[in-house]
């Protein structure tokens, strides 16, 4: 049987959250998470839209997750989000106890990944460079409309 | 004249927040942020209260004093918290460019202090140990209590 739930299937999903945040005017990162192939939450950069630096899309998803759920850690699910997460919301996947993330595309300057998968939880399994280039292009176009649009 | 705006001043601010936690069942650590001696913000630890692990007193103070003032980012603001932030409120500190960090006690598990002050922005100022021996008694106390709960 054919299976249609690819992690390049749920990274699409988290592109299209990332596009939304494009037209929003936001750094367009997008983020789900998934639990038995269903997703249970959805969520994209928001921190201009809400004044707020910590308004990323793993936080939202992540407090969101945990809305539908009722419950705090998260250690069934999937976290899918776009590019590589900053130090704040690994240490927030460290606190859900996330069973596994799958990034796009890496984040040299702002990923918590020069500090080490160890700022995860132990248990959380890693994944990157889902559908890579489909991400990072998304990244280097809003950069680059940034800088066309201050000249 | 006598300043009556010391560190110790703002820190028995923010540990009647970590009390409040601690009434709340909440492991208490509680946090102000503070500009030019005015509390903009002030909250404590909300993870259980919420179902939501993002939910520090840094997190909760950080979106509030942003909202207050309309901006994202706190340069001219000091945020004192009772116990040294984890890794995920040093990531919302560097974000937000908090101009001071005041923290009680040390958090050897999780404080972000093992990876170093470089998690911070390099512009904010780092203090630690004001009113250190309360901020730790009131931890130690709720962890006691929690252990006597369970025998």
């Amino acid at each position: 049987m054919l299976d249609v739930y690819t992690d390049e299937y749920f990274m699409k999903v988290a592109l299209q959250e990332a596009r939304m945040a494009y037209e929003e005017g936001e750094v367009p990162v997008g983020a789900i998470i998934v639990s038995n192939n269903q997703i249970l939450a959805k969520g994209h950069n928001s921190t201009e839209l809400l004044t707020d630096v910590t308004a990323h899309a793993e936080m939202i998803t992540i407090t969101a997750a945990a809305q539908h759920l009722g419950a705090k850690y998260l250690q069934g699910c999937t976290l899918y989000v776009t590019l590589e997460p900053c130090v704040m919301c690994a240490g927030a996947i460290r606190w859900a106890q996330l069973g596994r993330v799958v990034y796009g595309a890496s984040d040299e300057k702002q990923g918590f990944m020069r500090y080490g998968k160890e700022l995860l939880h132990p248990k959380t399994k890693l994944e990157y460079g889902v559908l890579h280039d489909e991400c990072q292009a998304l990244m280097q176009d809003f950069f680059r409309e940034k800088r066309m649009a201050r000249t």
